[in-house]
C-alpha cells in the first residue's frame, strides 16, 4: 500500500450495494504490515455455488493448491484472504498453514473444511504464521456485515495504491440480481489465467458448472488480457460465488451456461471482470500511463493476442510511452519478435487516431507533432493492423517507469 | 554512445593483431551523430568465405534481407556497416538504400554487388540517406588498413558505452591462425539468433559451408544465451569471414565442419563468441550488475535454457538484483511461469555459493546476511536445480535499473 496514489486511479468509487447471502469482516492481524487490515473473511449464509480460475504457474502457492482440491466439491461457505505473505514456496509448512486456517474458518462458520477457500498475497518463501489470523476468525464471523466491500478490497492490497471494486446488475427471469467484485494487484501481473486475486459474488442462483463456464470464458478478454510486467504470480486466483439468494424473488436456478436466460448476466459479468482487470493495470507499479493495444488483421484471434502481448510486454515500447515518445519503430520490433506470421510490408500502425506507419514504412503524411500529442495523454491507444486476416484482440498494459524499478528494487514483495 | 561508461566495462582492451587479408576504414558521414565516426568498411583483399546468422524477427531490416540474399553465394569482398539509422521498416526506400550502398561499395572494391554485405543499426523507421556514406566509400577503400579493430568497433556503437573487441588464436595443420571479432549492442537485446551486430574475421582457410556450420553451432551458447531486455532487434547480424590467408603458410583448406583439424579453431571461435556476447551484456543499457543464471536438473537442455531465460527476462528478478535484494521468491516465480516442467518441492536455488532454498522451501540454514553479501558484487551468479533430469544451460543478463528507463524514455533509438 503506497502513500502515493496512482494518477490513473478511479476519480470516484461506485456505491457497492450489499449482495444478499454474503457478509464480510476484516481484521489487522499484523502478518507483515503495521496499522492496517490484512485479513478478509467472506461468509456465505447458505452454501454458495463456486467457480475459480488459478495461476498456471508450475510453482503455485499453497492456497492455490488448497482451492484446486476443494473446487470439485462446488460449494463454498467461507473465504479467507490475507495480505503480507503469499504462503508460496513454503513446503510442508505452507500446507500446514492452509490446513490450520481452513480448520479455524470451518469452526467459525459451522461448516466443513472443503467448503472453505483461501488466498494469500505478499512475500514469497517466508513461512506464514497462520495462528495470527486463525485466532481472529471466530470474532470476524460474528461481526461480518454485508456492506463492507471497499474495506474488504483494502484489506487485500499489497503494493496497490487504491482498492479495486466494481458492481453490476442484471436480470434473470425478470429478477434483479447483483454482481459485486473486488480485486488486488499491481505487480507480478501477466495473463496466464487470473493473474492476481479477485473475488466476485452474485446473489443469482446459478449451478457451479454453469458458473465455472461463465468464469472460464470471461477471464480471456479481461484478466487474461492485461499485463503489467510479464511476470506471472504464483498466487493468481479469481473466484466467482453465487449465493442463490435471488431464488427468494422467484429466480429459477440456472443449471447450464448455455441457458439463454444468462445472456444479460453474462454481459454484466464480463463487463465487471474487464472493469476490475483494467483497474489492476491502472494501478500497475509505477504506472503513469494506461496503454490499450489493439491488433487487427492477424491470422486469427490467438495470433492477434500474442502479437498484442508481445507489444505490451516489450520494455522498449513501455519505456517509450513513459517518455511520451511516439517511437513506433519499437512497435514494429515487437510485432517482429512475436513469432506470429507478419508481413513487414503490409503493417500499419496508429497512435490514437494518428496513422504513423503504413505499407511497411513511415506514413507519407506522418506528423511528429500529431503523434506526440497522443503520447501526452494519460490513456494511449496503439493499433496495429497486420494486413493478413481477420484475427483481432485488445490487450492492456501500463508504461514502465523509474518508479517501477524503485518499487521493486526495494520491496521484498 | 553514452558519456558514462558502464561500471562493468572491461578494465583493459586486448591488443588486436592484424588479420591477414582484411583491411578496415571508418568515416564520419553525419548520419545522425555529430563528431564521431558512423561508417565502417571492411575490405577483403581476396574473396573471403562467409557465414552469417540473422534475426528471426518477422520484420527484419533491409540490410538483413540483403545479406540473406547474398549469403548462398558464399563469397565476400566487402562489408559496410553504419550506425545512427537501422534502415528497418523503410519499405522500398530501404531496399533502394541497400542497393545504392552495395553498388558504391562494389565499385570502390572492384567486385560485384553480391560479394558485399551490409548492416545498419540505430533508429527504426527513418529513411536512410545512403548517399551520405556511399560517397565516401571510394576514399575509405583506398585508406583501409589492417590495424584498425578498436576504431572499427567504435564506429558501429549506438547506446554502447564502450567498444567491444576480442581476439583468439588457434592452430590448423600446425599453422597459426587468428580470429578477431567486434560487436555492438546494449539494448533491444534478446536471443533469437544473433541479436546485435558482430563481425568476426579469421585468416584461416575454411570453406563457406564449414564456416556456416561452425557459426550456427557457436551462436547457441553465446549470443543466443544473452538477454538485456527480452526485445529482439530487427537488425541482428553476426557474420564470420575467413580470408584464407593462412594458406600461404601451408594451411590446407578445410572443407567440412566435421574435420578434426578444426577442433582447436572451434574452441577458440566459441570462446571468442562468448567473450563478445558477454561484453554486450556488460554494456546492457543502464546495467550495474552482470547476472549469470545456471539451470541444472531440467528435463533437457532446451528446457533448462527456457527456464534460464524466463528468469533472465523477469523484470522482478532484474529489479531485485538492481536493489541488491536476495529475493529468491521471484526466482521461484520465474521458474513457475516458464511453462517448463517443474516440481516446486524439488527446487533448490543458490545465490553465489549460498543455498537459499531447497526442497520447495527456504533453506533451513538460510542466512540473509550471506545472501545479501553475494548481491553486493558486480557479478551475481544464480543457480537453480530443478531436480528432475540432466538438462542444463547457462544464460547471462544484467540488472534492470532506473537508468534503463531513462535511456529508453528519451532516446529515439
Amino acid at each position: 500500500m503506497s502513500s502515493t496514489v496512482s494518477p490513473l486511479a478511479p476519480k470516484s468509487y461506485p456505491t457497492m450495494p450489499p449482495v444478499r447471502g454474503v457478509r464480510m469482516a476484516t481484521a489487522a492481524a499484523g502478518i507483515k504490515y503495521k496499522n492496517r487490515t490484512d485479513v478478509l473473511l467472506m461468509a456465505f449464509d447458505k452454501p454458495a455455488a463456486v467457480a475459480g480460475v488459478f495461476t498456471r504457474s508450475k510453482c503455485p502457492s499453497a492456497p492455490v493448491d488448497f482451492c484446486r482440491e476443494n473446487l470439485p466439491h462446488g460449494v463454498a461457505r467461507g473465504v479467507v484472504v490475507n495480505s503480507g505473505n503469499a504462503n508460496a514456496f513454503t513446503g510442508m509448512k505452507g500446507k500446514a498453514a492452509t490446513a490450520l486456517t481452513a480448520k479455524s474458518a470451518a469452526a467459525a462458520l459451522g461448516c466443513v473444511e472443503k467448503e472453505i477457500y483461501l488466498a494469500s498475497t505478499g512475500v514469497i518463501g517466508e513461512p506464514l504464521d497462520a495462528t495470527k489470523f486463525s485466532g481472529v476468525l471466530g470474532e470476524m464471523a460474528k461481526s461480518a456485515t454485508g456492506d463492507f466491500w471497499l474495506e474488504a478490497a483494502k484489506a487485500i492490497m499489497t503494493t496497490d495504491t487504491y482498492p479495486k471494486v466494481a458492481t453490476r446488475t442484471a436480470k434473470i427471469d425478470g429478477v434483479n440480481v447483483t454482481i459485486n467484485g473486488i480485486a488486488k494487484g499491481a505487480g507480478m501481473i501477466a495473463p496466464d489465467m487470473a493473474t492476481m486475486l479477485s473475488f466476485v459474488v452474485t446473489d443469482a442462483d446459478i449451478a457451479a458448472p454453469a458458473l465455472q463456464a461463465l468464469l472460464s470464458a470471461g477471464v480471456g478478454p479481461s484478466f487474461n488480457s492485461v499485463t503489467v510486467d510479464s511476470d506471472t504470480s504464483t498466487s493468481d486466483t479469481l473466484m466467482l460465488f453465487a449465493t442463490g439468494a435471488a431464488a427468494a424473488d422467484g429466480q429459477v436456478r440456472v443449471e447450464s451456461a448455455d441457458d439463454v436466460r444468462l445472456d444479460g448476466f453474462r454481459a454484466a459479468l464480463d463487463d465487471l471482470l474487464k472493469d476490475l482487470a483494467l483497474q489492476v493495470v491502472r494501478d500497475g507499479e509505477g504506472a503513469r500511463k494506461m496503454i490499450a493495444i489493439t491488433v487487427t488483421g492477424a491470422e486469427n484471434d490467438g495470433a492477434a493476442k500474442r502479437i498484442g502481448l508481445s507489444i505490451a510486454n516489450s520494455p522498449l515500447v513501455k519505456t517509450a510511452v513513459a517518455g511520451e515518445d511516439a517511437n513506433w519503430g519499437r512497435v514494429v520490433m515487437a510485432v517482429g519478435k512475436s513469432g506470429e506470421v507478419a508481413d513487414r510490408d503490409r503493417l500499419a500502425i496508429w497512435f490514437g487516431d494518428v496513422r504513423v506507419a503504413v505499407n511497411g514504412e513511415r506514413d507519407p503524411g506522418y506528423s511528429e507533432a500529431a503523434a506526440s500529442a497522443v503520447m501526452k495523454e494519460d490513456d494511449v491507444a496503439i493499433r496495429v493492423d497486420v494486413g493478413l486476416g481477420n484475427g483481432q484482440a485488445t490487450v492492456w498494459t501500463c508504461d514502465l517507469t523509474k518508479e517501477y524499478v524503485a518499487i521493486n528494487g526495494d520491496y521484498r514483495s
